[in-house]
């Protein structure tokens, strides 16, 4: 298999940590290989290599801010960009890595069209394409009997997507929710031992699970980006932001927080899909709730099916080994597919 | 797809009513469509038709206790057993559905065999088979690139094996922790209330959760038969039960409960299987742990993996759709692979 890897961000760089320390267990065990032909980047520089490049030296160079210690090696090409490798190279799949725009899902979204109408699988971590134009790439996708995944997208490498569109092949789903952003959720965590809304984002932010701009999390927007997947992916919606209820933690006080507990409930910001739209919402749970016992960071969903009745999922929800390990899992599944 | 059924209790009926009531949404969705060819029971009689058998008319005359009103049609055959159907019938698939033994995993262990030899996948909801002979099938299911599922033998259609197996098949899983039996499960929420071990074993009698002889369930043999499954399967063990530490929740009192509720603790029949080994014991477990808040008659597992930490699953671990859907599930699966 031979990949193209747009951005070598934190997700890019746990998925090639993972080929390079387990690429050999990986093809004994499974027969899975998968050559890195391609990578993109905003400010490290771009590389391919027809043969594949040497992960090692990707790693290594990338720390240094740079691919232009990188090893010469014919037919090296820096100069090709992502519609280079795509138009001219000769990648099986694209695998998009670069950060989420929830307001365009630019340019992820224009490189994932082409890639597909050049016939390459797509395998997605940003969010922007799956969330805002879902319906277009899953008709091209299937049009042209190519695979589009997008695990990552969700809950990291916790296998959501797998086990919805996989395991639960032959249930109908009825609703998806969950706890699907890690930051607020440390915060709500927190505040449960007392903390105030302040301190708790202040030792989010210096613990790294929180930006310096934490609107996109505790505002609710990420999370309402992965309900517009999920509703999008499981109920073949074509929803928007806009039809979406978005509420985050910003009025939560340390006061509701005791109230509730005093009633035996906890508060979650919880993201729920169904089939007529969707949601980010505080709820107070009662502790019978499995994901009201999701404490940190930890992310969790539950699928309510007709045969099944409720599964719940509990996972990380980031990280760089965990979100790297999405695309490989995606990845393995396109192979046990073809 | 044509496939014989060994067994038609609750299991084999919940997986008919399935493919009865969504077979044409099966079919559409996912273009998988399956024919049960044959069928075989302890008590009601034997059935067998090269184009598939009237699924409704299984279902009506299973009622009455015997296949005897099942209507003729020619070349219905009602003298074939499993192996007559297996050696001079047509089908694609086994499906091992009847009483789980797990002495001697037979006769349906022997059936497994011939069904392999004769090359038909193998998909189980009996767990003896797998128990007490996971290596040799599953050495001769790849010798002839046979599939061999058993997701039903865990959690019913709670997908752990599909979980375990595909999702996280390029993840090392280190162990697996769970609550794998709901009668247990059940018994001791009630206790959690203040209810004696002997009343909430009633109880659980009464609503059809235990049986008449409950010694399987308390004295922690089914969940240790699970183990057996989970350590051979995960970890290429050649575990027998004499090889497991069992302990059920005969011993366990209602002083027990309080104490460990007053410390903030609930008493789990705990089920793990190791690469070294495996138990099943009542443990006091923290109410962070994801398994201390499975209450009632539901099932969970603990992946713990090398690449995304630990994995919390939580869903039915019985039911007659529930288990039946396990079947197809695994048929599913089948059919993607090949």
């Amino acid at each position: 298999m031979k990949l193209i890897l747009i951005g070598f961000g934190a997700v890019g760089q746990g998925f090639a940590e993972i080929l390079l320390e387990h690429g050999d267990a990986l093809q004994a065990r499974h027969d899975f290989s998968a050559h890195i032909v391609g990578v993109v980047t905003a400010s490290k520089g771009n590389l391919y290599h027809p043969a594949g490049l040497d992960i090692a030296q990707l790693l290594r160079t990338a720390e240094t801010g740079s691919f232009s210690d990188y090893p010469e090696s014919e037919p090296l090409r820096r100069d090709w960009d992502a519609n280079d490798m795509i138009l001219r190279g000769s990648a099986d799949v694209l695998l998009e890595a670069s950060p989420t725009n929830l307001e365009t899902a630019q340019p992820a979204l224009a490189t994932c069209h082409l890639a597909l109408d050049q016939g390459l699988h797509i395998v997605l971590a940003n969010k922007g394409p799956v969330a805002l134009d879902y319906g277009c790439l899953r008709e091209k996708a299937d049009a042209k009997g190519l695979h589009m995944r997008y695990e990552a997208t969700v809950m990291a490498g916790t296998p959501t997507m797998h086990l919805a569109e996989d395991a639960l092949a032959g249930c109908a789903i009825r609703s998806a929710r969950g706890i699907l952003n890690g930051t607020t959720n440390y915060i709500l965590t927190q505040m449960e031992t007392g903390m105030t809304y302040a301190d708790a984002l202040a030792q989010a932010q210096d613990l790294g699970y929180a930006e310096t701009d934490p609107t996109a999390d505790v505002e609710g927007w990420d999370a309402a980006g992965k309900v517009l997947i999920l509703a999008n992916a499981l109920f073949g919606n074509s929803l928007t932001m806009n039809d979406l209820d978005v509420q985050g933690i910003t009025d939560i006080s340390s006061e509701d927080i005791d109230r509730a507990r005093q009633s035996g409930h906890r508060y979650k910001l919880i993201a729920e899909a169904r089939p007529d739209g969707g949601a980010v919402s505080p709820q107070q749970l009662p502790m019978s709730d499995p994901l009201a016992s999701v404490g940190g960071s930890t992310n969790a969903i539950t699928l309510d099916t007709d045969l099944l009745g409720k599964i719940t999922l509990i996972g990380a929800g980031a990280g760089k080994l965990e979100t790297g390990y999405a695309l490989l899992s995606d990845l393995m599944a396109i192979q046990r597919a073809t």
